[in-house]
Order: C-alpha cells, then structure tokens, then sequence
C-alpha cells in the first residue's frame, strides 16, 4: 500500500514535488490543491488532479501526508495551522527568526487532533541544519561556517526588480573560494559578510532608464548589496530568458573543530549541495520526510517536529534489516 | 547532573573518549576498565581511574554508558553483547559484513536486560553511513560513491609488516582527485577500484633484506594492493618515527542524482571529513551517541540500535527549543 500524498500549492515547489512522487513508488499522488480556478492549473505532468482548496476537507480520508508548497512569507504561517487539524503535513517554512513562533502554531492544532506535522524541511533550514547539530556534537570546540551559492537568490532578485526603472532581474549569490578553502584547512578565520560572499545581479532596464542610477541603488542598498562586493551587468530580456532561466543553489556547511589533551589535532567537517534545480530538489526533501511522517503518524505520534527529530532510517523506503545489512 | 561514562579498553580509542569527556561538560568519567594490570596502564591524562575489567560488574549501578573501545575482529564480538547485560553501551564495531550477525547478538542480550546498546558508530560505518541513508532517500535515482583518504589504513599498514623482512610499515590511501573531481561534476563516473584509490607505503626494512622482493610482495599481494597502482618508499625507523607518527584519515561520501519530468536536473551531495587524529575523531561521534543512549534509557527504550535509528537532536547537549531558535 502506497503513501497517500496531497500538494498544497502548485507552484515550482508543489510540480518538483509531483516530480518526486514519480520517482518514489511507494508514494502516490492523490490530488493538487489550488486557490486558484483548478481549470487554470497547467501541469506538463500526466495525471495530476487538480482540485480547489475549498474543498480540501473533502480529502481528510484520502490523503495520508499533505506537502504544503506555498510560500513562507504570507502563506505557511496560516496555512500549516489550519492544515496540521486535519491533516499530517510537511512544510519548508524557511524564516528562520520566525521558526519557534510557527512551531508553537503548529503544535497546538498537530497535537488536539491527533497529527504530527513536520516544519522546516527542505536544505536550510533543513539538511543544512541537521549536519550543524550533528558537526556541532561531534565536535563541541570549533567554529561553523555556512556558505551559500553558486545560487539564485529570489529575495534578493525581487529586492533588485522594486528598483525604479527594472523590468526584471536575476541575483547570484557565490562563495568567496578563498575564504571556504581557508577554512576548508582548518584556520577557523573570524569572516566578515563581504569576506564570505559577492552577489552578482543580472539586470534587464527600461527603455532608457538611467543605468548608472539603477546600479548605484542596487549596490549600495542596506543589507541586501551593501555589505556585499556586488557586480551589476544589465543585459536584454533575449539573453535573460536564454541564460538566466534556471534555478540553481546549494551552498557548503563546515565546522571546524580541534581534539586532544590540548587541542593539539584539527578536524574538518563539510556537508556540501550542488543544485541544478532549487524547488526541485527541496521537493525530493519534502517527500522524504512525508514518508516519515507517514510512518511517525501510524506509529502514534502526534505534535509538531522538525528534522532534528527524525531518525535517518525513517526517511529510507527500505526496512531496518536491509538498511543495516547493504548501507550502514 | 551528568552522564557518567565508562571506557572499556585503553588504547588510542579509549584515550580519545577520555579526551572528549573533557569537552564535553555534562559528561564524566568514572572509570577505564582494562584486561591489563591496571597498574601498567599509563595515561597522560589526570583524573583517570583505571580498573580492572574483573571489577566491572562492580560498576553497574555507577556508569549510566558503558562506551566500548576494543578491536573488531576479536574483542567486540565477544564483548558487546556481554556488556550489554550489564550495561547501556556504545561501540564502532566497524566489520561491515557482519553488522547483521553482530546486530542480533547485541540486540537480544540488550533487550532482554532492558539495555540500550549502539553499535557500529563512528565515521565508517557511522556518519558516513547516515549521510549515504539521507542521500539515497532524497535522491533516489542515482549513484553513490564512497572514497577514503588521504589517511592511514592500519589494516594495510599490518599486512606490510606481516611481509619477511619488513621492520615497521605505515600505508597512505589517496582517492584519486580526477575520480572525486568527475563525480562533484554529476558525471555518475562507473569506477574500478584502481581509479578511485591509490595506495603509498612507506616502509622500514630490515639490514640486507632484498628490498626488490619486497616490493614485488606488496604490489602484488591480491586484494589489500594488486588492485591498485601502489607506491613504495623505503625510509629509516628515523624517518617513521618523525613523519609518520599521525594518524590522520577521512574521506568523502557523494551521491550524484537526477530530478525532473525527465531526470533534467542533476543534484550532487557530498559529505567531507578532514581529520587529523581518526581515533580521537571516532571517540567524539562515539560520546556524542553515548549522550544519546542515555537518554533512550532514560526514555524507556531497550534493545540494539544504530546511528541510523537516532534522532539528529538526541545528540546534542541543547534542548530542542535552543536547537529550534540557534541551529535550525
């Protein structure tokens, strides 16, 4: 019998998460919620049931893990309360600030009705933040480093097209290499923002907008570019769409720590993503932990967790035996 | 109140537990159990209490985690299922073909005496296998790769001192940066074991042994060196003595997978360890997983377990508010 899912939200996230289900065969996809007129909804996947969100208590039966895929700024906040009574859901909420506040939320409505719901999934929060805990343990005296790019940044993009004169833009976030290899030896250095990252923006203008103006605005707004040793190359909405349609992230987590009678050794720990495809590859997280909340939810458990919670063996869609017999 | 560890055997992994209860303040040692005469044990550490392995079941009341740290070919098939009698215990049984057997004997004295028991903890089997388990799940189609080095393999090392005429010897395993390189790349490379490791000996020969046979016997000796390109270096007790008295090791585990409607997108994962000290480093995962042994004890759990059966935040000395607000 196969893990029931539901999508909440068909965006790029919800479509990397019907992606996913296709390549986990003991996952199905029951249907695809949407605010929107579900008429609209185009999917280039076969088989995809689209139905409206108003309807969604119709599913309570039918659906044994909804994913919700909506965004972290207006969406989640409400939307995974409401969902966790009815419902075991996954969410990626990835405001960090806000992680406590929406973990109360959540397990308030988890725990009364009897569902477990597990927030912040996908790499950071997420993976990223898993091989923290587990470095941080390890090795109690060091430094942790996280690092971010070659990547797409979309709120920093968005920052950039609010820009009088914009029509649309693309932001790179990359690592400074010196500065991961300097702590890839183990120097623990004490790095400034501008020492660990440069952003790299892709502009398309106006018709005659005042291209110096845009590019003083964009390199000198507060913590979005200002710390930052910022490029801007302004380029044609052609070699936009040609160049810039992907979305790639990944980053690199380390810590750096030292053992001995008296610190004498060094060690590195690295845990490090390479992404062609950022909502695509959060979406493979996503359903991972929805197997495991499957299997925490007929286990008897109930509330809100998070991935710190999870054993690794619950994400597997192999059993115990075979885990330990071909992997460990 | 802290947790009270026992280190059973004293060797580089015994010294290296004592270590890391240094840095790690809510645990403490009560005492090293040895085979030996417990008066010949040196330790260059104060405050450690070395008794004889007779005595130990006059600690039973008196250690909450009993962290085991013999040999795996002889000492801990006997001795952790024996302990876990007596004992919740750790160990890094590290026989990978024979975790299963290992696994049911452990398991059964542990659950019938209401013991927690971890085995199989450490880098290899250990965090290397919880991140290939996290990998595959995330990405299911796809390839995973282990490499090792640059370090020492000990079991190389003794194979080479088994040879006539060899005095002392220490190997080095490599990975081969252009395999690593093809795999960071998402090439899914198929690799023979030639092309993913190199071997280097260095090697201190006897007076007028006939060092050509002796070389011919390593490079040629099926499994541990014939498979590879192996280099020789012969070097005076000296020269061992000054360069290669460390015992760094570590590795990488990537995994390489595809995600889309079509597999259009390539994801690769990887996993680094840098480690100067192997034992110390192993030591360090092996504490951090007694911390969470005690508190499967405390919470009612019985039985064998693995790293892959632990919640990451089990491990970790911060309360899961603390981890949700600092780490997550």
């Amino acid at each position: 019998m196969s893990i029931r899912i539901g999508i909440y939200g068909y965006g790029n996230l919800g479509r990397g998460v019907a992606c996913a289900i296709r390549q986990n065969p003991d996952t199905e996809l029951v249907a695809v919620f949407t605010r929107r007129d579900p008429s609209t909804v185009k999917t280039d996947l076969s088989g995809v049931h689209v139905v409206s969100a108003n309807d969604v208590a119709d599913y309570a039966d039918k659906i044994d893990v909804m994913i919700l895929c909506g965004g972290s700024a207006t969406d989640l906040p409400t939307q995974t309360p409401l969902l966790a009574a009815q419902f075991n859901v996954v969410d990626s909420f990835d405001n960090h600030a806000n992680i406590p506040e929406h973990f109360a939320k959540v397990d308030a409505e988890a725990s009364t009705n009897g569902k477990v719901a597990l927030i912040s999934a996908g790499w950071d929060p997420g993976m990223f933040s898993l091989n923290r805990v587990y470095a941080q343990a390890i090795l109690p005296q060091g430094a942790d480093y996280t690092f971010w790019g070659y990547g797409v940044s979309q709120g920093h993009s968005d920052a950039v097209r609010r820009i009088d004169g914009v029509l649309d833009a693309r932001q790179y976030t990359r690592p400074v290499e010196d500065a991961v290899e300097a702590v890839r030896r183990g120097e623990q250095p004490t790095l400034t923002a501008r020492q660990k990252h440069t952003r790299e923006c892709y502009v398309v203008a106006a018709e005659g907008a005042d291209l110096a103006r845009i590019e003083r605005e964009i390199v000198t707004m507060p913590n979005y570019f200002e710390p930052y040793d910022t490029t801007v190359h302004f380029i044609t909405a052609e070699e936009m769409a040609r160049d810039h349609s992907g979305i790639p992230h990944g980053g690199c987590v380390l810590r750096s720590g030292r053992t001995g009678v008296d610190g004498e050794h060094s060690h590195v720990i690295e845990y490090k993503l390479t992404l062609d495809s950022n909502p695509e590859f959060t979406a493979s997280v996503l359903l991972a932990y929805a197997r495991a909340v499957y299997r925490m939810a007929r286990a008897g458990q109930s509330g809100c967790k998070t991935v710190l919670d999870v054993p690794p063996a619950m994400l597997s869609a192999l059993d115990g035996d075979t885990l330990r017999r071909q992997v460990l």
